[in-house]
């Protein structure tokens, strides 16, 4: 998905953001700003957003020389979910179908994003992910698809934000009872809240599950920037299940198969949704519809 | 006020917005984001967010080639506006209180504007505005000062958008037919959606009203641009009224006292009200709150 006009009114409002969390001193917010609005001013089209969105915190982290300025939001973060962890357990036990139970924990996670335009309830979501309708439904496809893999088939899982990665493990701890061979990746160093190995580690995934890093600091996965780690295991992954908007955003137009797990958060990216699934553009508006996708992709490899 | 850090992005979103109003070629809205962020970077926050926008909208208008996007918008918004103007006359004349229902239906009307960041809904805004209670309510002020005012004193009524201009001669009307000299200012030039001498006369405001143009195409009454004829007007008027977000913008220091009419339609406008006003932080959102300010100003002359 290309970057698209709203993005770069979306870019300041970020770096307004950010540069406020990472410092107080308001002259430095202001630099922030002016060197962000340089860099939109020559910004390349044709990247998707979160390429783009690179430059844009480094330039941040550069002039406020905060290089992690939701350090502290990302472990609140985890540990609030980790207190929410015991009760979602007892749904997945209870529950007719744990799968698909633990996979609506995880999407409903990803409203945990301090990137995209909105502010969230993080309990008030975790609350209603069981029983809201998905705007796009494709567990079925998916459920099947997990049911077909024999032992130590390889699934690979692209993991989001912080917070939301204490979800994603109730899925992981899933598939790895089935015997599966699952891969979390997660990003190689600090951007926005996105998960890192320490919040992978947070919720003990090295337990149940192989973590690796992407190779980059951009938040989703542009196959083209990975690591050789990354992409081995991409192109040799059964199953890629991709968590948030990040990750769709950089991955949408990929020739792989790929299962989509997210939280709509943005006009945009809903609507980049709604022209490749098929789905009416009424469905997304981006004010947090939950969303499972199934990209069939044409079976060929991109890197 | 000054340009505040908020600003930035909210002219990048007014660029996006007005470029695909002036032009359907999709190259020319990126060249005229690419050239408002370039603005951005080099923009002086001691201006007010008006005078900033200047060299935002004239970019837009050289890059796209039209200088009055919004003059078809402007003419409907006057035509819906007198075709309520009826039944709001109705209601002011078996009003107890007619002035104080005409300044009912003028602030109201400051719902009209195409540059602040929030969608609309004008008839719903016109019914309520009769019923709402004003976040700052110095009407009782206004009602005293307009009724010591003796016959041929002069009034200078800073109008603001086109459509809110035909509910502003409701107000104008009352004033004129209680003996007072009127003058009302538009701005020379077009910009967003302020309305020119055009839309004054579109409602007959020149049969009771003496109207002058106030030497700018800034959204607002930046006393240091400003021509001649408005200073004069400003400097011997015996009450100046001040309609929207842009005037109260450009005047909310002015040692002069001015009643400012508006409703809120943005956080930050909101905020400084509140500053100054002495209110609440949370009785002011921007989400269309109707304000009746007093400034009692020094009683200097800015200029």
């Amino acid at each position: 998905m290309k970057t698209s006009l709203e993005c770069m009114a979306c870019y300041l409002r970020q770096a307004l953001q950010v540069s406020r969390i990472a410092t107080r001193d308001q002259k430095l917010h202001l630099a922030a700003l002016r060197r962000v609005a340089g860099i939109i001013a020559e910004i390349d089209m044709d990247l998707t957003p979160p390429e783009n969105s690179v430059a844009v915190y480094e330039a941040i982290a550069e002039i406020t020389g905060c290089t992690d300025p939701y350090l502290n939001l990302k472990k609140q973060s985890n540990l609030e979910a980790l207190a929410n962890l015991p009760e979602c357990e007892k749904k997945i036990a209870t529950s007719d179908e744990p799968l698909l139970t633990a996979l609506r924990f995880a999407i409903g996670g990803n409203i945990i994003d301090y990137g995209a335009m909105h502010s969230f309830d993080v309990d008030n979501a975790m609350m209603g992910c069981l029983d809201s309708a998905f705007a796009v439904d494709h567990s079925a496809e998916l459920l099947q698809r997990v049911g077909g893999l024999g032992k130590d088939f390889r699934v690979l899982y692209l993991a989001d934000n912080s917070g939301e990665i204490v979800y994603d493990s109730l899925v992981v701890r899933q598939l790895a009872a089935m015997g599966l061979s699952v891969t979390v990746a997660v990003k190689s160093g600090p951007i926005i809240n996105d998960a890192l190995l320490a919040d992978a580690m947070a919720c003990d995934l090295q337990d149940v599950a192989r973590i690796i890093e992407n190779g980059t600091h951009c938040p989703g996965t542009p196959l083209k920037s990975c690591s050789a780690e990354l992409l081995q295991e991409f192109n040799r992954a059964d199953l890629i299940l991709s968590k948030g908007q990040g990750n769709f955003e950089t991955l949408s137009e990929t020739a792989a198969e790929v299962f989509f797990l997210l939280t709509i958060k943005c006009s945009v990216v809903g609507e980049h949704l709604c022209q490749i699934s098929g789905t009416s553009v009424e469905t997304l508006s981006g004010a947090g519809e939950l969303v499972l996708f199934h990209h069939k992709g044409n079976k060929q490899i991109d890197a």
